[in-house]
């Protein structure tokens, strides 16, 4: 799949995480078959549309019946690498890295947070949700230990890139990265910045468009 | 502009705030115009993706000049009503309230967070960042007399209908919903919910397909 293909997907991908919570949910009713007009219906999304993301995950719905739900649930999560653990580490044990460990969804995604790391000593030996923090400078070791594979940066902005250099020197090929900095890495490094800014963007835009209307 | 239509526009909504940093930062350098592919370059998109989503701001480029750089600022402020203040407060200040707190980001976007709201008598009277934590039984009041708009709810899920319910009584029409609650409210309620899960939806697919390619 080239990079171009992917990013053709991402609204979908985006969509996928609000599919599995609703489709998990009606799971429980024993129901074998779902809908793609309920999904659709339930997401306030078109069904055409509903129908063409889950197409993605190569899952195909039966006329009259629907999805069948176990193979929908398992299809997405296969398409999503949820049914593999990640284990993760958190860089920078603030108020934003504390807030991630201890956020329950991830572990039903297959991401483990397994270790912090803080350049404050005051910081450095405690836990934070269970979770022991790790001085900056063990980071190799406890990668390695650890079997860690994604780094979620958690850093203020300006410790962003040599944070990410040590992470990187550490060995780890992905980081989720949450300051507002566009890291510089190398080719075989992966990078998602995830931008508050961009959701408050949206709510922006409905609420003057709903002042427009009215 | 019609819920339909909106919604097409949201991956574009999605990547305005990034544009708006480039064009910020390159304003610096006191150029009058920017040229679309080099905006199309620094953030790793197709020109005709860019020149495609500017074009909903209302602006148009000049053949080989590009955009004019302090009018495209402006279109874009405008179009996310980024150039209206927007007076907001937290509700629920954990680590999650704590670090929207002091994401000095937001402040370049019109939205100020003025006060912060919680149940928890340990941390009522106490300050987050300079603001100020309430009692919810505050909430109504506190809202009127500080003239909030929008309310970001960072409260435990269990707690997050009845906050949002209490949120609505005091007045808000605009609630960011970090909860992954999907909150009942009525119609003329906006609701944009964060869901973290979607990030790391897209950052899971990317080390899936690399691990595939390699």
């Amino acid at each position: 799949m080239s990079q171009k293909t992917k990013l053709n997907y991402v609204p979908s991908i985006r969509r996928f995480p609000s599919y599995l919570h609703i489709i998990r949910a009606f799971q429980r009713t024993g129901e074998p078959y779902i809908s793609g007009t309920w999904i659709a219906n339930e997401l306030n999304l078109e069904p055409i549309q509903v129908r063409k993301d889950l197409s993605i995950t190569g899952i195909v719905g039966k006329p009259k019946k629907g999805y069948p739900v176990d193979q929908l649930i398992a299809a997405i999560e296969h398409y999503l690498a949820w049914d593999i653990e990640q284990r993760a580490m958190i860089v920078g044990a603030g108020n934003l890295g504390s807030a991630l460990t201890g956020y329950q969804e991830f572990r039903n995604h297959g991401l483990h947070i397994v270790a912090a790391f803080d350049s404050d000593p005051l910081k450095v030996g405690k836990t934070i949700h269970q979770i022991q923090v790790y001085q900056m400078n063990q980071l190799k070791e406890i990668v390695e230990r650890m079997k860690i594979t994604l780094a979620i940066l958690t850093v203020p902005s300006p410790y962003a890139q040599s944070s990410c250099d040590a992470i990187i020197a550490a060995g780890i090929k992905a980081i989720w990265n949450f300051t507002n900095v566009k890291l510089k890495v190398p080719d075989d490094v992966i990078v998602q910045r995830e931008d508050l800014s961009s959701g408050y963007a949206i709510l922006s835009v409905m609420m003057r468009t709903k002042a427009k209307l009215s």
